[in-house]
């Protein structure tokens, strides 16, 4: 639909969402109305969006007490600002923004550490809501209310955002498919290797699930110099796939035969690779990556978010040798301060982000970006909002 | 017994050692023969030698397949070399040294590296031998071969070391008390606070357990600075104890009542303590230590040794908060250089070691520090060789 902003400012939008009414069940294209932006909110027009296996982890559960639904899925994603509310000055009309599930007030006392990226104003454990009031701006045309996903919701022609969780990218020259790309799950490999592993030159380095966040590790990895970067993936493609990102070895689990992966990687890498990441949210995988460090400094981060509220299973012993197991949400990043970082390396050409868009599909065929994802065929899919 | 080390070079020497011939069973005094140093081995004279609660654990375990008796126990030590083997040039007849169960090669990969103490040259699993032959160079009256203990076995009034498990002292005004604390327990928890946590000023600390390695992470954080440091023990009067140590506050758990332990440390805490130690060696603690670190940067580490070979059990979800959980042998210390900084460290009062030597007993009474450890009556019990 048309809608001419200046018009609309201060009024709900009626506009196009994607709609889940129930877990796992494929989207509907439904009409919504958007209210306007309160204090420190910004409602923007998503410009492009693309799916990420967390979306995927979330639609699947029903179990949840806090799984609300009908609800908006949708966090990568880059838009314009159509309008803002009271307080706001960090963006305006007009400009390109990226929002980011992971808030950044830039007040609280781990927004202003260095050694953190958890905002401590803002920890809501669902996000069906907004941050701030607890409220939704989401209706649909029963007047029923739409819930939010994860504090952005950008499967939607519009959407409101708190401002802790919109990056203004508008001074930078980055391509709208790139920044929405940086948007989570490339940032999120990135900041892993980069931020939370701090890889070093001539290390080695293990990926356990070969997705566009485990691919990122790999570029990131590959970028500080790391010589053997090892995929693990049960897709044997993957393995094709993943050397175009710096990927120089590849583990197939289901091929292993008598021996586990840590057995093959603790003997590909003389005793156990210096940083493992685990990509794909499976406890057992988990502990396997941690399994597969090496003693003395051996570092596993966890990236993935566990699917089956499992528990990881540790041998205290392994940690008393000096290894370490660690996890973060977005690769560790700062969203207002790092994705501009990472958008100026970008631009430098420190790294490239060739291949991770595999397809692109308008909005109204969302669905096949969730089929695409789940058969192991993509690993960025964007949805194309109608212009 | 009197030796004149120079008619002995090079042949047996007769002495008394305590000998344990079964698991957790009390240790006799015995006559033994101590063979001289081969290639790269030291032998020497106990001064003093305490008991560090490696050896109590150690002393339990009888399921472990590799546990070998008899043997003799003891890690924590001071002494002197009587003579040396062929190649060695670092100690020479008359130094005073510590003997450390790591070895400290300086040669190899991890030695090399200012990330790991884990000498990747000596990293044998159990230690019931000479590292480098596999031999033991102990004999019982009746010609049975006297199985070593972590490399040191200095529970014998002569034993033979490797000199990758031995820090020349003789440079350092230290006294013997304060070398044989510094030999094993204390630096662990030095160690452990400076090294691995690397505590910084302002924070909050939970320990585990507040035996001597305990108390030594408080004497370290609080030399750092650290404002809240929170003890956590099941003997009510290790909290009047522990105010000596730098302990500001007390968590008994069996008077938590309906909360979990973690719970009351994270509302003393505001969210979770800064940095967790666990100092007992229990995998059900370890994982209250996880739960109770803070999000965004809480780091735990563990310096127990698990007792009943448990795995610890951690939610993945607050490891992927920016929660980190490590852990270390000797606090991350490497013997031959970190040993004489904490020397000098503690010759310039940068830090006390008062109050960590509650008893001292004559080698005879060897039984009775195993004693008063277990009761939970002695921090270190000194054990005095006879002179
Ligand atoms: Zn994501
Ligand atoms: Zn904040
Ligand atoms: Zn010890
Ligand atoms: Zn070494």
């Amino acid at each position: 639909m048309a809608c001419n902003s200046s018009e609309n400012i201060g009024k709900p939008i009626r506009c196009k969402a994607a709609i889940c009414r129930k877990a796992g069940e494929p989207l509907v294209i439904e009409e919504i109305e958007v209210d306007p932006p309160k204090a420190w909110e910004v409602r923007i027009k998503i410009l492009l969006t693309s799916l990420c296996h967390t979306d995927v982890t979330i639609w699947k559960i029903d179990h949840v007490s806090a799984a609300k639904f009908p609800r908006i899925f949708g966090h990568e994603a880059v838009g314009v600002v159509e309008s803002v509310g009271e307080h706001v000055k960090e963006v305006k009309e007009g400009d390109r923004v990226v929002p980011v599930f992971l808030a950044n007030c830039e007040e609280c006392r781990d927004c202003k550490s260095s050694k953190s990226n958890e905002c401590s104003k803002f920890r809501k454990e669902f996000f069906s809501v907004m941050p701030r009031d607890g409220t939704s701006r989401f209706r649909d045309m029963n007047g029923e209310t739409v819930h939010h996903t994860l504090c952005v919701s950008s499967f939607s022609e519009y959407t409101v955002v708190d401002v802790a969780h919109l990056v203004n990218i508008s001074h930078y020259h980055l391509p709208p498919h790139e920044a929405c790309l940086l948007s989570c799950g490339v940032s999120t490999g990135l900041g892993a290797a980069w931020k939370v592993a701090d890889v070093e030159e001539g290390s080695t380095v293990a990926i356990f699930g070969l997705g566009a966040v485990g691919l990122a590790v790999a570029v990131g990895a590959k970028q500080r110099g790391a010589t053997k970067i090892i995929g693990v993936d049960i897709n044997h493609e993957k393995f094709e796939i993943g050397k175009r990102f710096g990927i120089t070895d590849f583990v197939n689990p289901s091929t292993c035969e008598d021996k586990s992966v840590s057995e093959v990687i603790n003997e590909m890498t003389d005793g156990g690779a210096d940083y493992c990441f685990e990509c794909i949210g499976l406890a057992s995988l988990m502990a396997e990556a941690f399994n597969s460090s090496r003693n003395g400094w051996g570092k596993t981060v966890i990236l993935g978010v566990e699917m089956h509220g499992s528990q990881v299973t540790l041998n205290p012993y392994l940690l008393s040798r000096g290894r370490t197991i660690t996890g973060s949400m977005f690769g560790g990043l700062k969203p207002k301060s790092d994705i501009p970082l990472l958008a100026n390396k970008y631009l430098d050409k420190e790294f490239s982000l060739e291949g991770f868009i595999t397809h692109e599909v308008p909005f109204k065929d969302i669905n096949k970006a969730f089929d695409y994802l789940h058969q192991g065929k993509s690993l960025r899919c964007i949805i194309k909002m109608d212009p």
